[in-house]
This record gives C-alpha cells, structure tokens and sequence, in this order.
C-alpha cells in the first residue's frame, strides 16, 4: 500500500474480529519495526508477541482503570520494550533515546499493520511494574507501549489534526494563536 | 510508494546536492507528519523549517563536536519539538508522551521523504538549550530531534540489523543469547 494512503488509512482500532492472523503477514510486519532506524543503530527495543487470552485478559489489567480491552479482543498483542542501558544518551541532549528508537520501531509495525488490512492501537497508560512482573521483563529494559493487532471489527472515523500553519514555522520560532 | 519499499529505502543520508524541493513536496511531507497519531491526540509538536543558509550552519555549530555538517547541505532542516506540559502522561507510567509523539510525527516525515526521493536524518546529538537558544523555542517546548531535508548526493548500503529471532519473544520475555 502507498505510504501516503497507509499513514491515512491507519486508525486506533478499539474493536477486533477473532480471525487468526497468517504467520508470513505477522512475519512482514514486525520485520518493518526490525528494520527501523535508530540511534547509532543500537536498535534497543524488544516486542513481547502475546497469543494467549489468558495473559491478554492480564494485560488489561494493567491498563488505566483495567478499561483498554482491545488488547484481549482478536488474537494478538504486542508489547514494545526498550533498553535504557544500551542506548545512545548525548551528554548534551536530556533524552535517553530509547523511547524515540522503540517509538519509531512500532509506528513502522502499525503502518506496516495498515497495509495488511490489519488494526492496532498505541497504549501509554499502563502500570509499567505491574507490566514488567506479568511479562518477566527485567531491568535495565523498559515498556514503551503496547497495542492489539488484529483484524478491525470496526471503521472509526479519522480524528481531526491541527491546520499545518498551526504547527510549523519557519526559520525560527512564531507563536501560534 | 510502497509502505514496504519506503522503509527499506529510507537511509541516514550525510550528503545532499542543492536541488531545491518544490513546495508542493514539502507540504506533502510535512502533512504526514501532521496526520500522525499522538496520545489523547493532543498533538504535542511543532516543526522549524529553516531554509537560511546562516541558520543551518549555527544549528551544525550545537550538534556534538559541530559535526552533523549535513543539516547546513541541501537546502533545508527541519527541527521537531515537542511540549512536555501539554502532553500526556499516565501516573502509572513513567514517560511523558512528547517524545514518543514527536518520534512518530518525525518519522512519519521521514518516510514520506523517502517516498519522495528526498533523504534525511535523524540527528539526536546536540546541545539542546544551545539549539532552543538559537531559534527562540520557549519552555515548555523540548527539541526532540532535527534532521536535514534535501536530495541525496549519496546511496549508502542499509545498515545490518539484528535478526527478527533476537528481537521477537512469545507469550512472555524470553533471554536472548
């Protein structure tokens, strides 16, 4: 699918059918976050494929409020870990660059999901221990976000996004109304 | 193009001829980045585009060492930032979304680029009060990352990536060798 119609297309899908989804589309779609960029090419990140609905049911427990459910319905969740020891940190910069390189890797996944007809959801509002001691994940590694991937059972339609003239500027910085 | 042949032609481009990009093309790159999704969809982020000659070689001179010599070629940069107060965080989490968001808006552009012939990347390394000094960015705006804009006056080889089996665990975290 055209990059331009994938980055317009992708939705945040809430509702999932249970169709399986073929291992050689999985393959394709994690290999789009695998080949991602990163800084000094560390590539810090690690995804958790969940099948199990048991575990899925837990996952959403950890979710604010035990409310983001889309990560039990369809079949498949992905958990996006990074390392916050072997990554790049320019003593300069105030940013470990974990979270940006894992946050490439997945939005990579997603449009890589919505070219397969496949749904997915960022999710940032977890308790990241509550995550780390259902999943095993030891430190020094860090849960970025998860999401389900699935086939959508829904069509939502496309939020609505600042005007370009709100959000960019040119030369140097203008204040924006 | 292809989402799939975008990502595998998308490189860390450190030398570009002078060509001019058409208005038309900008628009369209940076309006994928404004199409991407964020956390709550509160949009936390801002693009410079600098086209002044004057200000990309002040902006290499707050990159480590003033080595990143490839934002003052070509003929643009564009500087991503992201707003630290207006932006999400999950008490239970331990992330402020800004980074993440502006990670996806940025690639978003990025691919888009690709798309589009043009080369960039992404540049983590600098000074940042320096660099929010220079182009008047206000608290409580943070420089996430920059990058150059232009047409490559290179092809480099895609760097190795570790393989999908080093990164991909099932069901829960797996140690990998």
């Amino acid at each position: 699918m055209d990059i331009y119609e994938c980055i317009l297309n992708r939705r945040s899908i809430r509702h999932y059918t249970e169709k399986p989804i073929a291992d050689d589309v999985v393959r394709r779609v994690l290999n789009a976050g695998r080949l991602a960029p990163s800084a000094v090419n560390l590539q810090p990140w690690r995804f958790i494929v969940i099948r199990s609905g048991e575990m899925r049911r837990a996952l959403v427990e950890c979710t604010r409020g035990g409310k983001q459910r889309q990560l039990e319905m369809g079949t498949m969740a992905l958990v996006a870990c990074g390392n916050e020891r072997d990554c790049y940190q320019h003593q300069g910069n105030f940013l470990k660059t974990y979270a940006i390189d894992v946050a490439i890797a997945l939005e990579h996944i997603m449009l890589a999901a919505a070219a397969e007809g496949l749904g997915t959801c960022w999710i940032g509002a977890f308790d990241e221990p509550a995550v780390k001691d259902l999943l095993d994940i030891p430190d020094p590694w860090r849960v970025v976000a998860m999401t389900p991937l699935g086939y959508p059972d829904e069509s939502p339609d496309f939020k609505g996004r600042k005007p370009l003239a709100e959000i960019v500027c040119y030369e140097k910085w203008e204040e924006k109304g």
